[in-house]
């Protein structure tokens, strides 16, 4: 058990801005690069995450079907993949919740931030950022995730001295 | 002009079996491998695609939004991308058509497959995989596609001899 009560976490909307610092949102955006194909039927909106297999390994896609988590909810761990990028795209059209800290020493619960994805954004979580592992919301989600497979260690988890708890939306 | 009246191609349901030739079915199927994580919350269905750069390449992750296209629909041509694959996955949960021919020569409208996938299973093209560019269906969908950039030329298209028609559903 932590030793303080829960620190309340804010949840503020999932930007490419607010994002930066931790990777990329993957969204169609007006503000990447986009251009026309298949003689007028699809945009693209070409290149959108910066996917580090990290080295000896190579790319994989995998299917996170996640169950819906409630709120309020407390964020108790943190985990990072220390040698790759971790990408994670909806299926399912629902909204969920993302939360990050800077790479580098494991965060406290003060350097958490908390950001609400709409059901049409994915994040692609830069190599060695802190993030919860996945917050579905509202039922049962699943995510086409791009990561990595290869030699060596590339999980890491924290529990958190103090928690945070995340109280709505 | 096709000299002769187009062909009625056969629709079939998608399935990991029927599509094996052109690559693989990205769903989370009890069929593969899958495995519990995040203390519980999450199924992991691992590894679903064969994920190829090709020479020089990276995996790069970009949103292709598609106009919906209407039935009956006039199949006039083929591409195919000869260095690496190519998947797509719905993130609109709206079912598409996937036309495909073997990798080799290029094809007639004889050696075309067309199946019906549903909103939850994407696709990946093997490398060199003749198939249609994407064909939405029912509205504006968007695709998280994973394919390459990297030097070369890495898109043959082909006209058929003669067309194909997809009727219906």
């Amino acid at each position: 058990m932590s030793a303080h009560a829960p620190l309340p976490l804010t949840v503020e909307p999932l930007t490419r801005e607010a994002f930066a610092p931790f990777g990329e949102v993957v969204e169609a955006s007006d503000a990447v690069r986009h251009f026309t194909i298949n003689a007028g039927n699809t945009e693209r909106y070409h290149d959108l995450a910066n996917i580090e297999p990290g080295p000896d390994g190579r790319v994989i896609v995998s299917i996170f079907r996640g169950q819906p988590r409630s709120l309020p909810f407390t964020v108790q761990m943190m985990e990072r993949h220390p040698l790759a990028s971790q990408a994670f795209v909806p299926m399912s059209g629902r909204p969920y919740l993302v939360v990050v800290a800077p790479a580098g020493a494991p965060p406290g619960v003060e350097d958490l931030k908390v950001f609400l994805a709409r059901g049409d954004q994915g994040v692609n979580y830069a190599t060695g950022v802190w993030h919860h592992p996945l917050l579905a919301l509202e039922g049962v989600c699943d995510f086409l995730v791009v990561d990595r497979s290869g030699p060596g260690h590339n999980c890491d988890e924290v529990q958190l001295d103090r928690h945070g708890v995340i109280e709505g939306r």
